[in-house]
């Protein structure tokens, strides 16, 4: 990660924040969004400077009906130049669908918590990497093009095993690369960690999987989602998942605040003078679009209500 | 600072949390909290673990009548054994009364930013340094052991001003210092401050003042409050201003969240195995108590809501 541009204060000076609230932020919402809307999401986030989007799932409508366009939006999105469009895919049947719809990159999650892997995919964490090795298989010999990431879930926790070890971590990541994974995320899927966890865990796994684990994915449940962004940019990392208007997170804590919020992430990005090539007005203005969409959902983060300081505003009109 | 125990992760081993709710949170509150719950809040505080209060501000009743019985809740919080007791005085006057009225503390504000010296107190910062030189004179001539903190005020940017430099917030600690100050805080008053500015500012003030800058001040006005102590956690800092619920903050943010909330870096703090003798349950307990004493005004903090994690509820049991 040496080669890359860094800010004067040694912090990564471009970060790309991936939008992941089509997927994470929808799927814990009973509500639908009609296609239309997703569809003026997508082209919205990308006038706002999104070019990285999660748009869906690929998993049977009957589980999450609320996510049964993603061929459609998927489509869509891949038509805007240099957007990067990815999807979430629980096992081969989904990637699958995924290779044969073209996807830019799909998204296995695997949890490091044997205990949730059981409740949430009714797999041990070894089927799931023994699926990850399918998948790669099956990739290859499609001669597709879609980046294979593996996300590691309940990595700082779990709300049903509690600890998660740290090693056990650093052993699952090992493994989801041996079985193919192209690169690798570490997601806080209950908001369990804090910044020393996620400078402790990613240092770690950023020895073994170095410019392979590229992306952080935090939730905000307890207030600290842009502290850890911060530990893990502190460590060179990159690439950030979060949801507009922070929506999202974790159904063991309802109520709870979401994902990090895209927009307040790109806010303190942005003051640390890393740039997001995101524009606030037009970020601010699809939030207020979102809540619409979302009418009843709770919205989260900081920056839409306080706006930005002065100094910022000041460089904007520059 | 190095003779101070150290976490595994190099951060400081024990941290305190100065309650500034009575003053800094009350404040900006036009409603009157009657003295009986402010004194409930004193005990229950200290029954929690906190040990240092900001009790209220030695200024004229009709500036802010919600502070007019100070001196009753000075008087009572110096009854509980350990407790530090501080009190915010303006000018000399208030000093001289704090100094009577044997606070263990008095923090006198002196802003960075011109422009917000002359509009908040109608005098430019240089008066103010004058005038704490007056108060250490004071203070000495009465034989008094009250502590002189000064707080530094917009040190991080200013809603009228904008910018603020380092360097003239480096000055300014220079000049407070040789007037007598005992001791420094930096304070975001408006949340301009982000996790690389707060690295680079404490870096340079501790540079200059050593342990003599020990506490740092943030608003989570844009939602960076938690990041910020972090970076300044770092550095070394070992006492931070917090309010219970997050309340106070920034009166031209109208709505936006307000100090860092007592209980979600407490949290913070715990998880990252800092100790700060806080009992969560009675932080909580004394946070619903003030959602009644403040009815209608909006409270802030995420810990209240998810609760504490599995892995700490366990400990805590254990």
């Amino acid at each position: 990660m040496n080669d890359q541009p860094l800010t004067p204060d040694g912090l990564p000076a471009q970060v790309v924040i991936r939008e992941v609230g089509l997927r994470d932020g929808l799927q814990i919402i009973p509500r639908t969004v009609l296609t239309e809307a997703k569809l003026e999401w997508v082209r919205d986030a990308y006038a706002a400077g999104e070019r990285e989007l999660e748009v869906g799932s690929f998993v049977p409508a009957r589980l999450l009906p609320q996510l049964a366009d993603t061929a459609e939006v998927l489509a869509f999105a891949k038509t805007l130049p240099g957007v990067v469009a990815s999807v979430l895919v629980p096992n081969l049947r989904g990637a699958e669908r995924a290779i044969a719809e073209e996807a830019h990159a799909i998204l296995v999650p695997i949890s490091a918590s044997h205990a949730h892997s059981l409740a949430n995919l009714r797999k041990a964490p070894q089927d799931v990497v023994a699926e990850i090795g399918r998948i790669r298989a099956a990739r290859d010999a499609a001669g597709s093009r879609t980046l294979l990431e593996v996300g590691i879930s309940t990595a700082f926790g779990c709300t049903i095993q509690g600890e998660v070890r740290a090693a056990d971590v650093v052993d699952l990541v090992a493994a989801v690369l041996a079985a193919g994974a192209d690169r690798v995320s570490l997601a806080d899927t209950v908001g369990y960690a804090d910044p020393a966890m996620v400078s402790r865990l990613f240092e770690q796994v950023l020895r073994l999987a170095g410019d392979r684990l590229d992306t952080a994915h935090f939730h905000d449940t307890r207030g600290l989602g842009l502290a850890n962004c911060y530990a893990a940019l502190r460590l060179g990392i990159r690439r950030f998942d979060a949801c507009l208007g922070g929506i999202g997170g974790c159904p063991h804590a309802p109520g709870a605040s979401g994902n990090v919020a895209t927009e307040d992430l790109a806010y303190m990005l942005a003051s640390m003078g890393i740039s997001t090539g995101l524009d606030f007005d037009a970020l601010l203005a699809l939030r207020g679009k979102l809540a619409r969409w979302l009418e009843g959902e709770p919205l989260h983060g900081s920056l839409w209500r306080a706006g930005l300081p002065k100094t910022m505003r000041e460089e904007v009109a520059a």
